[in-house]
């Protein structure tokens, strides 16, 4: 075991440099925080670069690179307020493309908060879901929020980043339904309607889908809501489509 | 318009009492913040003591005290990274107790994340449920992120803090069915059923519901979900049992 006790030392601030968007697309990698997540990662056979920990007495069976830091070094490479003494640094997956478009997918068009992202992630793995696809302008999978939201998930299900425009036409091509929401020229969600394979479009935390996409659907639905409430949060939503559409 | 420069000030060293549970209890005050649910607390008649503001052009259709701080008042009082210059002292409000037990209730057993309470208090809002009731051990509603994930809802849904096994008890005394959620020793989600009325009970993020609730349950239900996954986020889960349990 490697023991580095300056927060200026080279290895610590490449990895700080994973803190930001820009840092994590230029090196393929991502930190994720925590023992249980660290653990998951290392049962789901990710590509973990180097585990980082505050704690000697931690063992486990990992063959890769392990260094000791001291709580001052670990502090600053720590995103959460309560750091758990435990980082490590995982390399991002390339899932590979789907052979056929039929299964359940979710696709995400710009969406913005991090922790909607992940609990979307984490609910579609729960629900069998194929994969999630996010859009252009859709918040970064990597950030720490978005992980910590997905508990997980992210290393089992395949999230790809794509053009929803061509996913869209991928799906429609070997006749899988694609499901749009929108809140109008949209139907209620019948309880009644289920389906075999289909792929679940979902929009932005205040505007929705954009009309571009919402055009493409096989049909678009709303989850009939009373009045007074103004909207559902995209995640409940997104777990309500998911179970209800779902043969 | 009274201003107040000092974060000295009598009324602001009150007011950021309020930060706190205790001092929210002691007064029988909350805060909220940003425009849009001052505005929402203003149109569903919340009882406000006083609008903070650093925005001396701000006019609304408020008779109460107005006060005017400066930026650097206004960040000692928020509570949020990105403050939208506006703050509401409102009173809690005591919902009369329910006539009937009938209709649709949402009984939290120790939740701790404000979101989740927040967010299950918004979508229990869109559901048309009845009311949400909070049993001892769950996260203080008037916390200010559980007040922002609510979105307003909080100003138009009742919610009462009680005894769990009381409420369940009144449910049941007038044939009200009380749904409660295990991994165990209960009954996968069946989609066909639905209820008039009901009662759904949803627990602690980490350790579900307590067994003693369990045990006065008339059903306990799952939500089924596929292995890799460890569970859904009680928020998920929440809309999922309310969508499809309700007719």
């Amino acid at each position: 075991m490697k023991t580095i006790e300056s927060t200026k030392n080279e290895r610590i601030k490449a990895w700080k440099k994973l803190h930001t968007k820009k840092g994590r697309e230029q090196s393929g990698l991502f930190l994720i925080e925590g023992e249980h997540l660290v653990e998951e990662a290392i049962a789901a056979n990710v590509d973990i670069d180097a585990i980082i920990t505050t704690r000697e007495e931690w063992r486990m069976s990992f063959s890769g690179d392990v260094f000791y830091v001291t709580p001052v070094v670990m502090k600053e490479l720590s995103q959460t307020e309560s750091s758990q003494g435990m980082i490590a640094v995982c390399k991002k997956k390339n899932w590979k493309q789907p052979d056929s478009f039929s299964g359940t997918y979710v696709l995400l068009d710009r969406l913005q908060d991090p922790g909607n992202v992940g609990t979307i992630i984490r609910t579609a793995l729960a629900m069998n879901a194929t994969a999630v696809v996010c859009g252009k302008g859709t918040v970064d999978l990597y950030n720490d929020k978005v992980i910590r939201s997905t508990q997980g998930a992210l290393f089992h299900l395949p999230v790809y980043h794509g053009d929803l425009h061509q996913w869209i036409d991928a799906c429609k091509d070997v006749n899988t339904p694609v499901i749009g929401t929108a809140l109008t020229n949209a139907k209620p969600l019948d309880k009644n309607v289920t389906y075999e394979s289909f792929a679940l479009l979902v929009g932005n935390e205040g505007e929705g889908v954009q009309p571009s996409l919402l055009e493409k659907t096989t049909e678009n639905v709303y989850i009939p809501i009373q009045e007074r409430a103004e909207s559902l949060n995209v995640g409940i939503a997104t777990g309500i489509l998911l179970f209800s559409l779902q043969r």
